[in-house]
């Protein structure tokens, strides 16, 4: 990653940033690094995410936080390590993750008698609280949620998308009936649908996982797929009906409305980091980061021009201030070491949904020049209203970037029904096929494609008798990718 | 700890509340475990947060994050793993720390080349990071912070108070010159004694840490100490000025505006889950639970009285829905499986700063009856302007609670200027005595009193010439407590 700037701006860093077209994956790279995202640290496969990065996080957490909180779910924290025997009770599910835990062996001076895995997810550390915890069908159902790290052995890394450690949100639910189960899956795919689409401005196709794509353990797993400018498929969010896999597996029981000892049904659903690499490559453009205003740390930046002239920095500060009451989110730039346009193309560069320029003229006149990050457009705002004009300017930014990246995402995505047309339509985006259902099919996909199964949409109207690969009857409707 | 209790709440627990004069510890055991505050983790010396607790931590977090960021400091997200080389660099922290550490020595199937520590506090890779990140004057200050969970691998461990794992906050910040990395250290131990003091209304003494009891690097250590109603102190926060050792040892340099490279100066400063216990043990009685309502998960609770008669439940809700329109965080429990006598008990139990009866004669009459759980006072309160009347009621509450805990820190410090006071003295509370300021003096104190330096205010005022202890001349000014 290259040195970070500092903040007196040496070096014109926007010419840096490689053009999208070109090379997407190093315009990401060119991205993440030159907007002060996240760092790499000395730590294999790790990342440092730093307080611009941090501060989009707290707002995709906040939008999230709220929406479980609203549906009935409460948040708690676990430890961060499990004991190898808890871990190893559902063999499916450590089948899935064994290759991928770090182990703690020494404690202080002594040797543990028992190793310790750093949770790569919770389950088992929920499932054993849960046995403990449960009584009764009226304790039901229990709705809890954890936002922590979590560690996975990566080989291969890259911020945000895949990263040894990461910070997520899991939930864990349990529910007397497999109904239950199944609306609250669905409910929490439809919470990160929200959240990616009202809040992040991010469309995306929400499906069931095929049975090789699914959470080691699971019955069922559902997710929210999100379209990159490059056409590839990145996975924001997914949620998992686990029947009673697990709480079978570590006996968690209650006594059911009959007297009866029955198990409960379980879900876990989880969002994680990645969804800041989403946003990148989602909105961006060739001035780096397009920040949807709900999500973006600063949604506006007021930047004083002439700023030594007299009155001009009070002026501007104080419409800064103004807007600031209104309850926006805002930066004032009144950095003296470079210029109005370095600011410009910084902000720029790192996204922030609207730009207000203020200099001597313009407080004379009583306006502002608003630029808005998503167009470029150019308008004369009055300070008389400021807040009210910044807010709707703002409402406009998100909804026109939602619409820009849903007219994108339906024009890449094509549906097809012979494989030649799949294996061009995957070079562009997504291919919506009938496919058979078979595993020994999906790989061979893959293999000749590039292209996975992403997942299979809940309208499942056919629209081809056999399946788009193999010709065997066609039993699933599904988006198929490239994938991140 | 004992089995958690059902939502239907078999089981008359508030009986099973052991004395609080009679054994405080088990007092503390207890209200931890039937308020659900806790649990013991599957892990030697772990603990599960359950989701009051977490929600109290939230409350607390946002006091803090929020007067975090007003003073001008962002969060950032740090590794929780720490290559031993980088943790070894400065030596005094190495010693402080090392014995604590848990290792991982194995990432997935490979045996790692360097042990790698589970962050025991994260100095060494804040300023590994820093030195990348700085470059010149106009860089600084730096001032970051990390919520996350940290672990040192205890032998004795207690819920909140001492537990392996636990959660915290951890500023980390650099400075051009000594004066303002001295003042940064002042200004974050006021932030710490503003929470406890105005949020949590638990009064403290702020003041500088012994030599001894200095955390391992720093060049001085500030705290605030608070007093629980056993007498003990409790160190709920402390402030440590690095000067230039970290920056030194890990070679963090800066271009000086004079051109030259320089070192500059740290701080840091940390608060933790702790404070729960601190909470609990400063304002908690023999009905349990005492909560402040600023940092009460629920601030009121609303309780229909004979909730099977017409129009109760409803009119009740309609209570609730309008207090928390009004921003006031409130319970509605209507659970009919339980009486509303077992709901007050159960409440009580918990904390909750104000419970409204509302049954059906008090709808007719348009009242509620209110009840604080600080002085259990009962009063009618008209519906009309009822969210005017608990706020002012949640205010009372708040600074009643912060009087009451300051007229007992008051009644129990002591000034004394011999040492069989001192010893009488902190069978009580604190005793603030005149040292010489030598550890092995300290060290005998401990031993014979049972009490250890807790810190030296910033009035140093004398009152006497000689040492309480050993009769050397007297140099600080200093409180001693027995201490958690």
């Amino acid at each position: 990653m290259a040195k970070t700037e500092s903040k007196n701006g040496k070096g014109g860093f926007v010419q840096r940033l490689t053009p999208r077209d070109e090379d997407f994956a190093q315009w990401y790279t060119d991205v993440v690094t030159l907007t002060d995202l996240c760092d790499y640290a000395p730590i294999r496969g790790c990342m440092v995410v730093k307080p611009y990065g941090t501060a989009i996080w707290e707002r995709i957490k906040e939008e999230m936080d709220s929406r479980f909180k609203a549906s009935g779910h409460e948040n708690v924290m676990m430890p961060m390590l499990i004991p190898e025997n808890l871990l190893l009770k559902e063999a499916e599910h450590v089948e899935g993750f064994a290759p991928e835990v770090a182990w703690v062996t020494q404690g202080g001076k002594e040797t543990l008698q028992e190793r310790l895995a750093i949770r790569p997810t919770s389950e088992a550390l929920f499932s054993v609280m849960y046995a403990k915890w449960l009584q009764s069908w009226r304790d039901l159902p229990l709705l809890y949620n954890q936002w922590c790290s979590v560690l996975r052995w990566e080989k291969t890394t890259r911020p945000f998308l895949r990263t040894s450690e990461f910070w997520w949100q899991e939930g864990h639910t349990l529910h007397e009936t497999p109904e239950e189960a199944q609306e609250e899956t669905m409910r929490m795919l439809d919470i990160y649908r929200q959240v990616c689409e009202d809040a992040m401005a991010m469309p995306v196709y929400t499906g069931r996982k095929s049975e090789s794509e699914k959470f080691a353990g699971a019955v069922a797993t559902y997710s929210i797929e999100a379209m990159m400018q490059d056409g590839k498929s990145l996975q924001a969010g997914t949620s998992h009906n686990f029947g009673d896999n697990f709480t079978k597996a570590y006996d968690v029981s209650f006594l059911s409305r009959e007297g009866k000892l029955a198990h409960p049904y379980g879900t876990s659903w989880g969002a994680s980091t990645r969804l800041i690499g989403a946003l990148i490559m989602a909105h961006g453009d060739e001035r780096g980061l397009k920040l949807p205003p709900r999500v973006a740390p600063y949604q506006v930046v007021v930047v004083p021009v002439a700023q030594h002239k007299e009155g001009v920095i009070e002026g501007a500060k104080a419409v800064a201030d103004e807007l600031s009451r209104a309850g926006i989110r805002v930066k004032f730039d009144d950095r003296d070491a470079v210029s109005p346009g370095f600011k410009f193309n910084d902000w720029e560069l790192k996204g922030v949904p609207v730009r207000l320029e203020i200099g001597p003229r313009d407080l004379q006149s009583r306006q502002a020049v608003s630029v808005r990050r998503d167009t470029y457009e150019k308008e004369i705002a009055p300070l008389d209203g400021i807040a009210e004009t910044v807010k709707s300017l703002l409402d406009s930014v998100q909804s026109n970037m939602f619409n820009t990246a849903k007219g994108f995402m339906d024009s890449r995505t094509e549906t097809v029904t012979d494989f030649e047309q799949l294996k061009e339509a995957v070079k562009r985006g997504f291919a919506k096929a009938m496919w058979c259902g078979g595993a020994d099919c999906e790989e061979e996909i893959k293999q000749k494609s590039g292209a996975g199964t992403r997942n299979m949409p809940f309208d499942q109207t056919p629209f081809a008798d056999v399946c788009v690969h193999c010709g065997r009857p066609a039993r699933h409707a599904t988006y198929f990718a490239k994938a991140y």
